[in-house]
């Protein structure tokens, strides 16, 4: 099998769609700008049965607030497919649903809808619609612009490490897991994306991954500081505990859901938790550099093995 | 497990909303009026593998048009989450894209965008937007209304079952066939539906259950006439061949994806393949009589064994 990302570009040429490659899709209706997007939150996929239910509806909004965040949406509204096996409880199915209500209020959005099918497996199918003035795509960076990234890089792999792997938790232990379970989209940072980011995206796969996406749809040479890449204490002590490597970690992660974006050196908000981790050199070819080599892309891909 | 309505009753008021309960959802950003719905296509549960994969993509938007024009809508663009099992080969994926993109030209709207996900069996969850001026829900029923359907009732549920009992057809076989793989949803009713309709809905469940649902969110009492409902020239031959009750297949087959609404007399339009099936007689109470005696639900719930 091809990897998703091919498997994606085909299936929009067969669409004769060339929109899809952001993390949401805009369209116009009437004079209203809207942008979409939907994320499957699955079973053995992207969550086991044993989490807290609570958890598992709070972060299926949340992965989906986040794609509307990373384009400069303001997410209103949403509805769910949600998927259920035969050997599951009712109580089980409401915890879920208890989960997406306080993601629903933190977020200020609403769920006016939905369908529920039985089926193999536990999975719920979030689909938001933001609204937009200025859509900010992958494919607006441009030559001197700094990139930037929000938060810290790399929680949210440690979190997932530790739930598989030990049951004893110290409480930066616990810290680190409460960002695998329940992260929070950047809707804090949806006025500075809108009005300043020349490019937006979330980071979602893996800050290695992520990076070339954005440097291919912006066809341009991003240049790394990685002594730049924010970390958490909690996750220095975590690396330091495993004998990991930090900027392993910060890399290829994944599922931390903070933005990773361009702007004009200006445009630095310092009210904001980010970070400059590099800038953008060169426009005309895609390439990702780190200390003057070539990045390893070591994210995620659904389709291949890691 | 309590059974699939009463379990969106219950997430509903979880969620603190009472919006749920029509084929759609209709919300309002900015100035535009639009109506939103998705709807999982999944295997073993919607489909079976051996299905034309074409048919599967077709089949997975006309459902979901069907939920946009019911309410009086007109879909314009959508989104596909894509579940995908290991054992399933690249070009099987290609033709249900093949199937969606027919159906899009066919239904002249968008799919801009979505994703693609590993998963134990294949899946694929459509989310449409309509643009909508005026939501005809299920709940506006007045009494001296006729109570109309579009099409034939019955034939998808033959279909389905000569799909699952024989492998050489005849020709009215055939047609029925056809009518289970690949619904057309009646986009051709938008206009009348939106300018003359009191409440509508879509025909999925089978009829009975769907007048049910249409009785209660109107709370009226609706009376039908079984010998009006609309039965194929294909239908009858098949009833008469397999020694079965054409009224039971019409009554609980589902699937058909034609569309049940309420007007005033006058409204009757002889330009659509419409049928007065029955009147409402009465408000303030939810009831659906049959030659004088209350009709029993046949028709689908994902959670209940038929």
């Amino acid at each position: 099998m091809i990897g998703e990302f091919e498997l994606i570009k085909k299936l929009t040429s067969i669409l004769g769609e060339n929109t899809i490659g952001d993390d949401t899709a805009y369209i116009k209706i009437g004079e209203t700008g809207l942008n979409i997007t939907c994320d499957a939150f699955l079973e053995d996929v992207h969550f086991l049965r044993h989490y807290p239910p609570e958890a598992i509806g709070f972060k299926a909004i949340s992965i989906n607030v986040s794609d509307v965040v990373a384009n400069g949406g303001k997410p209103l509204y949403g509805l769910i497919s949600l998927m259920i096996p035969e050997d599951i409880d009712e109580r089980f199915i409401e915890r879920i649903y208890e989960g997406v209500k306080s993601a629903c209020d933190f977020y200020k959005l609403r769920i006016v809808g939905g369908n529920v099918s039985r089926a193999s497996k536990l999975g719920i199918d979030v689909f938001l619609i933001g609204e937009i003035d200025r859509f900010v795509s992958r494919a607006g960076a441009n030559v001197g612009d700094d990139v930037v990234v929000s938060g810290t890089l790399g929680d949210s792999y440690a979190g997932f490490r530790l739930l598989t792997t030990k049951k004893d938790y110290e409480d930066y232990e616990l810290r680190l897991i409460e960002r695998h379970l329940r992260p929070t989209a950047r809707i804090d940072y949806i006025n500075h994306i809108r009005k300043y980011a020349s490019a937006s995206m979330d980071i979602s796969d893996g800050l290695s991954s992520d990076l070339w996406h954005l440097a291919e749809r912006s066809n341009v040479v991003i240049e790394i500081d990685l002594n730049k890449i924010p970390i958490s204490r909690e996750l220095k002590l975590y690396a330091l505990k495993e004998n990991l490597s930090l900027y392993d970690i910060a890399l290829s992660g994944g599922e931390d859901y903070q933005l990773l974006f361009c702007q004009k050196k200006e445009h630095f908000n310092p009210f904001l938790d980010n970070t400059v981790i590099g800038r953008v050199i060169e426009k005309g070819k895609a390439l990702v550099l780190v200390n003057g080599k070539e990045l390893e892309r070591t994210g995620f891909d659904h389709f291949k093995k890691r």
